[in-house]
Protein backbone atom coordinates (compact mmCIF):
# COMPACT_ATOMS: atom_id res chain seq x y z
CA UNK A 1 0.00 0.00 0.00
CA UNK A 2 2.57 2.34 0.93
CA UNK A 3 5.60 0.85 -0.29
CA UNK A 4 7.56 1.65 -3.17
CA UNK A 5 9.36 5.13 -3.38
CA UNK A 6 8.65 6.59 0.43
CA UNK A 7 11.80 5.62 3.12
CA UNK A 8 11.44 2.91 5.22
CA UNK A 9 12.41 3.25 9.21
CA UNK A 10 13.52 0.85 11.58
CA UNK A 11 12.03 0.67 14.97
CA UNK A 12 12.69 -1.34 18.31
CA UNK A 13 9.85 -1.94 20.46
CA UNK A 14 10.50 -3.92 24.38
CA UNK A 15 7.51 -6.51 24.41
CA UNK A 16 6.27 -8.30 26.86
CA UNK A 17 4.11 -12.00 26.29
CA UNK A 18 2.86 -14.75 27.76
CA UNK A 19 4.28 -17.60 26.29
CA UNK A 20 1.70 -20.32 26.83
CA UNK A 21 0.04 -20.74 23.70
CA UNK A 22 2.81 -19.77 20.99
CA UNK A 23 6.16 -22.15 20.12
CA UNK A 24 8.68 -19.65 21.19
CA UNK A 25 9.82 -16.71 19.26
CA UNK A 26 10.65 -17.36 16.23
CA UNK A 27 8.77 -18.20 12.72
CA UNK A 28 8.12 -22.15 12.24
CA UNK A 29 5.78 -22.80 9.55
CA UNK A 30 1.97 -23.65 10.65
CA UNK A 31 2.88 -22.81 13.91
CA UNK A 32 1.75 -20.24 16.43
CA UNK A 33 4.67 -18.01 17.45
CA UNK A 34 5.28 -14.65 18.52
CA UNK A 35 7.41 -13.32 15.52
CA UNK A 36 4.40 -14.62 13.35
CA UNK A 37 2.39 -13.17 15.68
CA UNK A 38 3.68 -9.62 15.83
CA UNK A 39 4.52 -9.42 11.84
CA UNK A 40 0.60 -10.31 11.49
CA UNK A 41 -0.50 -7.96 13.31
CA UNK A 42 1.92 -5.10 11.94
CA UNK A 43 0.22 -6.26 8.62
CA UNK A 44 -2.91 -5.93 9.61
CA UNK A 45 -3.04 -2.19 10.64
CA UNK A 46 -0.13 -1.40 7.56
CA UNK A 47 -0.97 -3.36 4.71
CA UNK A 48 3.38 -4.08 4.85
CA UNK A 49 4.92 -7.21 4.91
CA UNK A 50 8.14 -6.85 7.12
CA UNK A 51 10.17 -8.82 8.46
CA UNK A 52 10.51 -8.99 12.37
CA UNK A 53 13.80 -9.56 14.17
CA UNK A 54 14.08 -10.69 17.93
CA UNK A 55 16.74 -10.42 20.80
CA UNK A 56 16.68 -13.87 21.92
CA UNK A 57 14.72 -16.88 20.49
CA UNK A 58 12.66 -17.61 23.47
CA UNK A 59 11.80 -21.58 23.28
CA UNK A 60 8.01 -22.70 23.58
CA UNK A 61 6.21 -21.69 26.53
CA UNK A 62 8.92 -19.62 27.58
CA UNK A 63 7.83 -15.93 28.78
CA UNK A 64 9.14 -12.66 28.44
CA UNK A 65 8.62 -9.01 29.94
CA UNK A 66 11.18 -6.99 28.25
CA UNK A 67 11.86 -8.97 24.60
CA UNK A 68 13.81 -6.40 22.16
CA UNK A 69 12.42 -6.47 18.45
CA UNK A 70 12.98 -4.36 15.27
CA UNK A 71 11.24 -3.81 12.04
CA UNK A 72 11.07 -1.83 9.34
CA UNK A 73 8.37 -0.02 7.93
CA UNK A 74 7.26 3.28 6.14
CA UNK A 75 5.26 5.24 8.59
CA UNK A 76 4.37 8.89 8.22
CA UNK A 77 2.71 9.08 11.48
CA UNK A 78 4.26 10.05 14.94
CA UNK A 79 6.20 7.04 16.94
CA UNK A 80 3.54 6.88 19.42
CA UNK A 81 0.77 6.67 17.10
CA UNK A 82 2.81 3.52 15.76
CA UNK A 83 3.00 1.93 19.30
CA UNK A 84 -1.09 2.52 19.81
CA UNK A 85 -1.81 1.04 16.33
CA UNK A 86 0.79 -1.90 17.16
CA UNK A 87 -1.04 -2.53 20.68
CA UNK A 88 -4.23 -2.48 19.47
CA UNK A 89 -3.81 -5.31 16.51
CA UNK A 90 -2.04 -7.55 18.86
CA UNK A 91 -3.52 -10.11 20.53
CA UNK A 92 -4.67 -10.25 24.12
CA UNK A 93 -0.95 -11.94 25.09
CA UNK A 94 1.84 -9.70 23.58
CA UNK A 95 2.22 -6.01 23.82
CA UNK A 96 4.34 -3.30 23.09
CA UNK A 97 5.62 -1.69 26.11
CA UNK A 98 7.87 0.89 24.61
CA UNK A 99 8.40 1.86 20.58
CA UNK A 100 11.39 4.06 19.42
CA UNK A 101 12.61 5.16 16.04
CA UNK A 102 16.53 3.18 16.03
CA UNK A 103 19.21 3.86 13.15
CA UNK A 104 19.11 1.03 10.51
CA UNK A 105 22.51 -0.45 11.51
CA UNK A 106 20.42 -1.36 15.13
CA UNK A 107 20.17 -5.33 14.89
CA UNK A 108 18.33 -6.67 18.20
CA UNK A 109 20.12 -9.71 18.59
CA UNK A 110 23.84 -8.64 17.09
CA UNK A 111 24.34 -5.37 18.73
CA UNK A 112 22.91 -6.79 22.57
CA UNK A 113 25.81 -7.05 25.00
CA UNK A 114 23.92 -8.56 27.98
CA UNK A 115 20.36 -10.24 28.73
CA UNK A 116 18.42 -11.27 31.97
CA UNK A 117 16.66 -14.03 32.54
CA UNK A 118 14.90 -15.08 35.42
CA UNK A 119 13.35 -18.38 36.80
CA UNK A 120 10.32 -19.06 39.31
CA UNK A 121 10.37 -22.13 41.56
CA UNK A 122 7.40 -22.20 43.65
CA UNK A 123 8.88 -24.42 46.65
CA UNK A 124 5.88 -25.54 48.99
CA UNK A 125 4.69 -28.63 49.45
CA UNK A 126 0.66 -27.52 47.83
CA UNK A 127 0.91 -26.55 44.28
CA UNK A 128 -0.52 -22.70 43.55
CA UNK A 129 -3.46 -22.67 41.12
CA UNK A 130 -2.73 -18.93 40.99
CA UNK A 131 0.29 -19.27 39.85
CA UNK A 132 -0.05 -21.91 37.66
CA UNK A 133 1.88 -21.62 34.57
CA UNK A 134 4.29 -18.66 35.40
CA UNK A 135 6.21 -21.56 38.37
CA UNK A 136 7.98 -24.73 38.47
CA UNK A 137 6.42 -26.22 41.38
CA UNK A 138 8.66 -28.39 43.61
CA UNK A 139 7.42 -29.72 46.60
CA UNK A 140 10.69 -30.66 48.42
CA UNK A 141 12.54 -27.48 50.32
CA UNK A 142 15.21 -26.49 49.08
CA UNK A 143 18.43 -25.14 50.15
CA UNK A 144 19.21 -21.58 49.31
CA UNK A 145 22.65 -21.01 50.10
CA UNK A 146 23.80 -24.47 48.87
CA UNK A 147 21.99 -22.88 45.22
CA UNK A 148 23.87 -19.68 45.65
CA UNK A 149 27.09 -21.83 46.29
CA UNK A 150 26.38 -23.57 43.00
CA UNK A 151 25.67 -20.41 41.41
CA UNK A 152 28.67 -18.54 42.08
CA UNK A 153 30.48 -20.94 40.53
CA UNK A 154 29.01 -20.01 37.58
CA UNK A 155 29.70 -16.41 37.12
CA UNK A 156 32.72 -15.28 35.17
CA UNK A 157 33.94 -16.80 31.36
CA UNK A 158 32.97 -20.51 31.37
CA UNK A 159 32.69 -23.28 28.59
CA UNK A 160 29.03 -24.30 29.37
CA UNK A 161 28.96 -27.40 27.04
CA UNK A 162 27.48 -29.03 30.00
CA UNK A 163 24.04 -27.03 29.95
CA UNK A 164 23.76 -26.84 26.29
CA UNK A 165 24.27 -26.43 22.89
CA UNK A 166 25.43 -23.14 20.81
CA UNK A 167 22.49 -21.86 18.20
CA UNK A 168 24.86 -20.30 16.03
CA UNK A 169 28.84 -20.81 15.65
CA UNK A 170 30.67 -23.35 17.66
CA UNK A 171 32.10 -22.01 20.87
CA UNK A 172 30.23 -22.93 23.99
CA UNK A 173 31.64 -20.50 26.02
CA UNK A 174 29.46 -17.79 27.65
CA UNK A 175 30.44 -14.82 30.03
CA UNK A 176 28.15 -14.75 32.98
CA UNK A 177 27.97 -11.67 34.45
CA UNK A 178 25.82 -12.65 37.25
CA UNK A 179 23.54 -15.56 38.83
CA UNK A 180 21.49 -15.26 42.17
CA UNK A 181 19.01 -16.88 43.88
CA UNK A 182 16.98 -15.16 46.38
CA UNK A 183 13.68 -15.95 48.33
CA UNK A 184 10.23 -13.92 48.31
CA UNK A 185 7.84 -15.75 50.46
CA UNK A 186 7.64 -19.69 49.21
CA UNK A 187 8.82 -18.63 45.40
CA UNK A 188 12.56 -18.77 44.73
CA UNK A 189 13.45 -17.31 42.21
CA UNK A 190 16.71 -17.15 39.93
CA UNK A 191 18.68 -14.19 37.84
CA UNK A 192 21.09 -14.76 36.16
CA UNK A 193 22.69 -11.67 33.23
CA UNK A 194 25.06 -13.13 30.48
CA UNK A 195 26.64 -11.87 27.22
CA UNK A 196 24.81 -14.77 25.57
CA UNK A 197 23.51 -18.05 26.19
CA UNK A 198 23.55 -21.54 24.89
CA UNK A 199 20.41 -23.24 23.81
CA UNK A 200 18.16 -24.26 26.69
CA UNK A 201 21.32 -23.10 28.91
CA UNK A 202 18.97 -21.60 31.88
CA UNK A 203 16.52 -24.26 32.20
CA UNK A 204 19.37 -26.92 32.19
CA UNK A 205 21.59 -24.81 35.05
CA UNK A 206 18.03 -24.26 36.71
CA UNK A 207 17.46 -27.74 36.92
CA UNK A 208 20.85 -29.16 38.38
CA UNK A 209 21.14 -26.48 40.62
CA UNK A 210 17.20 -27.61 41.85
CA UNK A 211 19.30 -30.65 42.59
CA UNK A 212 21.43 -29.25 44.50
CA UNK A 213 19.45 -27.48 46.68
CA UNK A 214 17.13 -30.86 47.44
CA UNK A 215 20.47 -32.56 48.16
CA UNK A 216 20.18 -34.78 45.50
CA UNK A 217 23.34 -33.48 43.81
CA UNK A 218 26.58 -31.92 46.31
CA UNK A 219 27.96 -28.51 45.40
CA UNK A 220 31.22 -30.18 44.34
CA UNK A 221 29.16 -32.75 41.95
CA UNK A 222 27.89 -29.26 39.83
CA UNK A 223 31.45 -28.56 39.54
CA UNK A 224 32.81 -31.20 38.35
CA UNK A 225 29.49 -31.07 35.80
CA UNK A 226 30.46 -27.80 34.47
CA UNK A 227 34.67 -28.82 34.31
CA UNK A 228 32.94 -31.58 32.18
CA UNK A 229 32.16 -29.51 29.35
CA UNK A 230 30.31 -32.57 28.33
CA UNK A 231 26.12 -32.20 27.69
CA UNK A 232 26.02 -36.47 29.74
CA UNK A 233 26.82 -34.48 32.95
CA UNK A 234 23.68 -32.13 33.29
CA UNK A 235 20.83 -33.20 35.82
CA UNK A 236 17.53 -32.72 34.19
CA UNK A 237 16.47 -29.50 32.32
CA UNK A 238 13.96 -27.49 34.25
CA UNK A 239 10.49 -26.69 32.52
CA UNK A 240 10.00 -24.07 30.22
CA UNK A 241 6.85 -22.11 31.56
CA UNK A 242 8.47 -20.70 34.97
CA UNK A 243 11.16 -18.92 32.28
CA UNK A 244 11.13 -15.08 31.94
CA UNK A 245 13.17 -13.38 29.66
CA UNK A 246 13.72 -9.85 31.85
CA UNK A 247 15.47 -7.91 29.48
CA UNK A 248 18.24 -6.88 27.23
CA UNK A 249 21.21 -4.04 27.13
CA UNK A 250 22.66 -2.46 24.34
CA UNK A 251 25.68 -0.07 24.27
CA UNK A 252 23.72 3.68 24.07
CA UNK B 1 -17.89 -46.66 50.31
CA UNK B 2 -17.12 -46.75 53.82
CA UNK B 3 -20.53 -44.71 54.89
CA UNK B 4 -23.01 -46.72 57.15
CA UNK B 5 -22.60 -47.52 60.93
CA UNK B 6 -19.37 -45.31 60.95
CA UNK B 7 -19.20 -42.26 62.24
CA UNK B 8 -18.76 -39.08 59.76
CA UNK B 9 -16.25 -35.80 60.98
CA UNK B 10 -16.28 -32.25 59.80
CA UNK B 11 -12.95 -30.85 58.07
CA UNK B 12 -12.47 -27.16 57.09
CA UNK B 13 -9.72 -26.68 54.34
CA UNK B 14 -8.25 -23.14 53.20
CA UNK B 15 -8.41 -22.97 49.22
CA UNK B 16 -6.91 -21.67 46.69
CA UNK B 17 -8.26 -21.05 43.30
CA UNK B 18 -7.93 -19.53 39.44
CA UNK B 19 -11.74 -18.93 39.05
CA UNK B 20 -11.36 -18.13 35.28
CA UNK B 21 -13.16 -21.13 33.96
CA UNK B 22 -15.74 -21.04 36.97
CA UNK B 23 -19.13 -19.43 37.26
CA UNK B 24 -18.39 -18.98 40.48
CA UNK B 25 -18.44 -20.99 43.75
CA UNK B 26 -21.87 -21.76 44.43
CA UNK B 27 -23.34 -25.03 42.61
CA UNK B 28 -25.09 -24.74 39.59
CA UNK B 29 -26.74 -27.18 37.44
CA UNK B 30 -24.90 -27.70 34.17
CA UNK B 31 -21.83 -25.09 34.85
CA UNK B 32 -18.48 -25.52 36.31
CA UNK B 33 -18.63 -23.86 39.79
CA UNK B 34 -16.23 -24.29 42.50
CA UNK B 35 -18.48 -26.38 44.57
CA UNK B 36 -19.29 -28.89 42.11
CA UNK B 37 -15.61 -29.55 41.38
CA UNK B 38 -14.59 -30.15 44.95
CA UNK B 39 -17.30 -32.23 45.59
CA UNK B 40 -16.59 -34.59 42.68
CA UNK B 41 -12.85 -34.27 43.40
CA UNK B 42 -14.15 -35.94 47.33
CA UNK B 43 -16.23 -38.38 45.49
CA UNK B 44 -13.71 -39.74 43.12
CA UNK B 45 -11.41 -40.61 46.16
CA UNK B 46 -13.51 -41.34 48.78
CA UNK B 47 -16.77 -42.72 47.08
CA UNK B 48 -18.68 -40.63 49.46
CA UNK B 49 -21.27 -38.24 48.37
CA UNK B 50 -20.81 -35.13 50.69
CA UNK B 51 -21.98 -30.81 50.62
CA UNK B 52 -18.99 -28.48 50.68
CA UNK B 53 -19.99 -25.23 52.67
CA UNK B 54 -18.17 -21.99 51.86
CA UNK B 55 -17.51 -19.04 53.66
CA UNK B 56 -18.02 -16.82 50.61
CA UNK B 57 -19.98 -17.13 47.59
CA UNK B 58 -17.15 -15.72 44.93
CA UNK B 59 -18.42 -14.70 41.41
CA UNK B 60 -18.16 -15.84 38.35
CA UNK B 61 -14.21 -15.08 37.43
CA UNK B 62 -13.33 -14.14 41.00
CA UNK B 63 -10.48 -15.89 42.55
CA UNK B 64 -9.58 -16.90 45.92
CA UNK B 65 -6.65 -17.18 48.14
CA UNK B 66 -8.15 -18.16 51.08
CA UNK B 67 -11.28 -19.04 50.31
CA UNK B 68 -12.77 -21.62 53.52
CA UNK B 69 -15.04 -24.47 53.06
CA UNK B 70 -16.13 -27.62 55.37
CA UNK B 71 -17.72 -31.04 54.60
CA UNK B 72 -18.20 -34.11 56.29
CA UNK B 73 -16.51 -37.24 55.44
CA UNK B 74 -16.00 -40.96 57.01
CA UNK B 75 -12.59 -41.00 56.93
CA UNK B 76 -10.04 -43.71 58.74
CA UNK B 77 -6.95 -42.08 58.14
CA UNK B 78 -4.51 -39.06 59.23
CA UNK B 79 -5.88 -36.04 58.37
CA UNK B 80 -2.73 -34.60 56.62
CA UNK B 81 -3.36 -37.98 54.40
CA UNK B 82 -7.03 -36.14 53.23
CA UNK B 83 -5.37 -32.98 52.21
CA UNK B 84 -3.11 -34.91 49.81
CA UNK B 85 -5.57 -37.19 48.55
CA UNK B 86 -7.96 -34.12 48.09
CA UNK B 87 -5.08 -31.49 46.44
CA UNK B 88 -4.30 -34.72 44.12
CA UNK B 89 -8.26 -35.29 42.68
CA UNK B 90 -8.59 -31.46 42.02
CA UNK B 91 -7.94 -29.58 39.05
CA UNK B 92 -4.92 -27.97 38.30
CA UNK B 93 -7.10 -24.65 39.09
CA UNK B 94 -8.15 -25.11 42.23
CA UNK B 95 -5.80 -26.71 45.53
CA UNK B 96 -6.19 -27.00 49.24
CA UNK B 97 -3.15 -25.51 51.31
CA UNK B 98 -4.62 -26.26 54.90
CA UNK B 99 -6.94 -28.79 55.90
CA UNK B 100 -7.99 -29.27 59.86
CA UNK B 101 -10.92 -31.15 61.81
CA UNK B 102 -13.27 -28.62 63.31
CA UNK B 103 -16.06 -29.32 66.01
CA UNK B 104 -19.67 -30.25 64.20
CA UNK B 105 -21.43 -26.56 64.66
CA UNK B 106 -18.31 -25.37 62.65
CA UNK B 107 -19.91 -23.44 59.41
CA UNK B 108 -17.43 -21.65 57.22
CA UNK B 109 -20.05 -18.89 56.46
CA UNK B 110 -22.34 -18.45 59.55
CA UNK B 111 -19.04 -18.89 61.67
CA UNK B 112 -17.19 -15.85 60.16
CA UNK B 113 -16.66 -12.70 61.11
CA UNK B 114 -14.61 -11.34 59.07
CA UNK B 115 -13.63 -10.89 55.04
CA UNK B 116 -11.04 -9.79 53.50
CA UNK B 117 -10.51 -9.14 49.73
CA UNK B 118 -8.20 -7.68 47.16
CA UNK B 119 -8.50 -5.68 44.17
CA UNK B 120 -5.76 -5.15 41.39
CA UNK B 121 -5.74 -2.23 38.68
CA UNK B 122 -3.20 -2.32 36.41
CA UNK B 123 -2.16 1.80 35.59
CA UNK B 124 -0.63 2.10 32.66
CA UNK B 125 -1.26 3.07 29.67
CA UNK B 126 -0.64 -0.25 27.95
CA UNK B 127 -1.83 -3.19 29.13
CA UNK B 128 0.38 -6.37 30.77
CA UNK B 129 0.07 -9.46 29.09
CA UNK B 130 2.03 -11.54 32.30
CA UNK B 131 -0.75 -9.73 34.48
CA UNK B 132 -3.88 -10.58 32.14
CA UNK B 133 -6.95 -12.26 33.74
CA UNK B 134 -5.53 -11.18 37.41
CA UNK B 135 -5.74 -7.42 37.12
CA UNK B 136 -7.96 -4.31 35.31
CA UNK B 137 -6.54 -2.55 32.88
CA UNK B 138 -7.34 1.00 33.34
CA UNK B 139 -5.11 2.84 31.07
CA UNK B 140 -5.76 6.93 32.76
CA UNK B 141 -3.78 7.73 35.47
CA UNK B 142 -5.20 7.27 38.70
CA UNK B 143 -5.20 10.01 41.82
CA UNK B 144 -4.08 7.39 44.61
CA UNK B 145 -4.91 10.19 47.40
CA UNK B 146 -8.17 11.04 46.40
CA UNK B 147 -8.98 7.18 45.92
CA UNK B 148 -8.07 7.04 49.70
CA UNK B 149 -10.14 9.48 50.65
CA UNK B 150 -13.10 7.82 49.29
CA UNK B 151 -11.88 4.68 50.86
CA UNK B 152 -12.02 6.80 54.04
CA UNK B 153 -15.62 7.47 53.92
CA UNK B 154 -16.89 3.96 53.69
CA UNK B 155 -14.62 2.89 56.52
CA UNK B 156 -16.90 1.92 60.08
CA UNK B 157 -20.64 1.14 60.06
CA UNK B 158 -22.88 2.14 56.93
CA UNK B 159 -25.67 1.05 54.89
CA UNK B 160 -24.50 0.12 51.87
CA UNK B 161 -27.73 -0.26 49.73
CA UNK B 162 -25.53 1.87 46.74
CA UNK B 163 -23.05 -0.73 46.20
CA UNK B 164 -25.02 -4.13 46.09
CA UNK B 165 -27.94 -6.12 47.16
CA UNK B 166 -27.96 -8.63 50.33
CA UNK B 167 -27.78 -12.14 49.37
CA UNK B 168 -29.79 -13.32 52.13
CA UNK B 169 -31.87 -11.34 54.76
CA UNK B 170 -33.20 -7.93 53.82
CA UNK B 171 -30.48 -4.84 55.78
CA UNK B 172 -28.40 -3.90 53.82
CA UNK B 173 -25.73 -2.53 56.69
CA UNK B 174 -22.13 -3.74 56.97
CA UNK B 175 -19.55 -3.06 59.14
CA UNK B 176 -16.16 -2.45 57.10
CA UNK B 177 -13.11 -2.28 59.50
CA UNK B 178 -10.64 -1.67 56.85
CA UNK B 179 -10.43 0.15 53.21
CA UNK B 180 -7.40 1.36 51.83
CA UNK B 181 -5.50 1.85 48.28
CA UNK B 182 -1.94 1.04 48.11
CA UNK B 183 0.23 1.40 44.55
CA UNK B 184 3.11 -1.79 43.97
CA UNK B 185 4.63 -0.07 41.20
CA UNK B 186 1.94 0.18 38.31
CA UNK B 187 -0.19 -2.33 40.05
CA UNK B 188 -3.03 -0.06 42.32
CA UNK B 189 -4.26 -2.60 45.06
CA UNK B 190 -7.34 -2.22 47.23
CA UNK B 191 -7.81 -4.17 50.37
CA UNK B 192 -11.19 -4.32 52.32
CA UNK B 193 -12.21 -5.96 55.48
CA UNK B 194 -15.82 -6.40 56.34
CA UNK B 195 -17.62 -8.30 58.97
CA UNK B 196 -19.92 -9.02 55.54
CA UNK B 197 -20.23 -7.96 51.64
CA UNK B 198 -24.01 -7.05 49.75
CA UNK B 199 -23.75 -8.57 46.13
CA UNK B 200 -21.17 -7.28 44.09
CA UNK B 201 -20.15 -4.92 46.79
CA UNK B 202 -16.34 -4.29 46.38
CA UNK B 203 -16.80 -4.79 42.35
CA UNK B 204 -19.11 -1.76 42.70
CA UNK B 205 -17.57 0.78 45.38
CA UNK B 206 -14.08 -0.14 43.17
CA UNK B 207 -15.79 0.96 40.10
CA UNK B 208 -17.11 4.05 41.67
CA UNK B 209 -13.73 4.53 43.63
CA UNK B 210 -11.45 4.03 39.95
CA UNK B 211 -14.05 7.45 38.92
CA UNK B 212 -12.87 9.49 41.80
CA UNK B 213 -9.25 8.39 41.07
CA UNK B 214 -9.67 9.27 37.18
CA UNK B 215 -11.01 12.89 38.13
CA UNK B 216 -14.64 11.62 36.87
CA UNK B 217 -16.53 11.46 40.14
CA UNK B 218 -15.13 14.40 43.12
CA UNK B 219 -14.85 12.72 46.14
CA UNK B 220 -18.20 14.71 47.87
CA UNK B 221 -19.99 13.36 44.85
CA UNK B 222 -18.62 9.22 46.35
CA UNK B 223 -19.91 10.47 49.59
CA UNK B 224 -23.32 11.41 48.47
CA UNK B 225 -23.50 8.43 46.62
CA UNK B 226 -23.26 6.24 49.47
CA UNK B 227 -25.09 8.63 51.09
CA UNK B 228 -28.20 7.80 48.93
CA UNK B 229 -28.44 4.46 49.73
CA UNK B 230 -29.70 3.86 46.46
CA UNK B 231 -28.55 0.65 43.99
CA UNK B 232 -28.91 4.09 41.10
CA UNK B 233 -26.05 5.86 42.40
CA UNK B 234 -23.54 3.63 41.44
CA UNK B 235 -20.87 3.70 39.17
CA UNK B 236 -19.49 1.44 36.72
CA UNK B 237 -18.84 -1.93 38.47
CA UNK B 238 -15.38 -3.09 38.31
CA UNK B 239 -14.87 -6.65 36.31
CA UNK B 240 -14.99 -9.57 38.32
CA UNK B 241 -11.18 -10.72 36.88
CA UNK B 242 -9.01 -8.77 39.23
CA UNK B 243 -10.90 -9.54 42.19
CA UNK B 244 -9.43 -11.86 44.73
CA UNK B 245 -11.46 -13.39 48.28
CA UNK B 246 -7.96 -13.27 50.45
CA UNK B 247 -9.02 -14.57 53.94
CA UNK B 248 -11.92 -15.16 56.08
CA UNK B 249 -11.58 -14.94 59.98
CA UNK B 250 -13.01 -16.81 62.48
CA UNK B 251 -13.46 -16.28 66.49
CA UNK B 252 -10.81 -19.31 67.92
Amino acid sequence: MLQGSEKRRRFRAVIEYDGSAYHGFQRQLDLPTVQAEVEQAIARFSGQDTTVLGAGRTDSGVHACGQVIAFDLTWAHEVEALRRALNASLPFDIAANRLDEVESSFHPRYSAKRRNYRYHIWNRSTRSPLRHGRSWHVAKPLNLTRMNEAAAIIRGVHDFATFGQPTSGQSTVRHVFAAQWRSEGEMIIFEIEANAYLYRMVRSLVGSMKAVGEGAWSVEKFRSALEAADRDSAGQTAPAHALFLVSVKYDE
